[in-house]
């Protein structure tokens, strides 16, 4: 009896660890873009993840790397540039999960801060012998195309994208 | 002894449930309104639950299912949305809750992203048989109006609002 | 073995709360700045908390009541203003914690919200007799300096600021 309460809670305690090392995962993005941490960045990766954006697509954390380190990326941050993450809904399924949020890349241009991209991202998440890292995150522009909807919805329900 | 810590362990990881509910029901908003998810987004409300916008008010899933669907919603979302919200400060109470957090609504408009609104946001919840939903959500925008104000410090005290 | 158990439940339930606990803490700034609730905004801090931003610096909570009255705070909020803050990633330390987000200032003007800053946030925490509570909050913004990327760099490790 007293087992089966003390099995019941540390189920619902490792419920609440998942999300929380997802969320805390996630919440880090913007901090190691916009500060050039591309070895830390990269990590947020499982070796050979993805990150599938509609500007530039990467496999494995040598592309990641070379993405932060590269002259585009780095111009951004020498000019100004902040990526912030809205909140993310996540959705745990064992060793898998999903999660959905908007982020906002804001640059400092003219003495002053326009919104550049507003984009919609759906991450799927696997955890492994190190925690939980991300397998694929897609990201589309929120500018009225269909996919980017798509992206959202299948989030918000916790659905995994289909692969192509 | 022994019954004693577990039943405080299941108080304390009861609220932690509870907010995280409540953190997760409300993060969904975002994707479901911008991939006009419509049906869904209106089950994060009560079936007679109040959605009270300065630009709109509604009442009750059918309401909040109509202004998903509306002309003028389906063109912020054709043309290119992102409803951005801030991190929510919950205070539970039993079975009801306070919330209150700042939401961006970022649109896509002449081939840039511009800021249309930043809205002060006071949530009520209630948990019902099938967990916490949206009794009243309370929106205004901050361009200086008092009632903006009002809803945040509302919602960062806990406090509920007085119903007109 | 139950004594065991329940000690490491009771032990990972205190880091869940903990984190939670300066999560919230940090989530109601935004409510407090864009109403005015000086007191409850120093609050926030120690007593003898340090809030150094680039506009601005303050040293308790007399300081941080005097900013959120004065004629410059004041004009943001009658005028209309969004704190908005980024999601926070915290590492807890003990009785100290580190954390990290962006947060943009988004400001209604001449009819239409612009983003005013956006700013780096490097967040230091001290556990007291009553919670958790800021001892240094160090902003900058994000306009390219190299002191911004540091922040976000530092606490996305959770390393404390060196002080002068």
């Amino acid at each position: 009896m007293t087992d089966d309460r003390i099995a019941v809670l540390e189920q619902r305690l490792r419920a609440l660890e998942d999300e929380r090392e997802i969320t805390h995962l996630l919440a880090g993005y913007g901090a190691l873009a916009d500060s050039g941490s591309a070895e830390e960045l990269a990590a947020l990766w499982e070796p050979d993840g993805v990150y599938d954006n509609d500007e530039i697509s990467m496999v494995g954390h040598d592309e990641l790397v070379a993405m932060v380190t590269s002259g585009r990326h780095q111009g951004w941050i020498n000019g100004g540039a902040a990526h912030v993450n809205g909140p993310v809904k996540v959705t745990v399924d064992g060793d898998t999960a999903v999660a959905v949020n908007h982020s906002l890349m804001v640059i400092h241009e003219d003495g002053r801060f326009v919104v550049r991209r507003a984009t919609a991202n759906h991450w799927q998440l696997r955890r492994g012998a190190d925690g939980w890292r991300v397998t694929v995150r897609t990201g589309r522009l929120l500018d009225g195309r269909p996919e980017a909807r798509a992206l959202l919805a299948a989030g918000a329900r916790g659905q995994r994208l289909e692969q192509g």
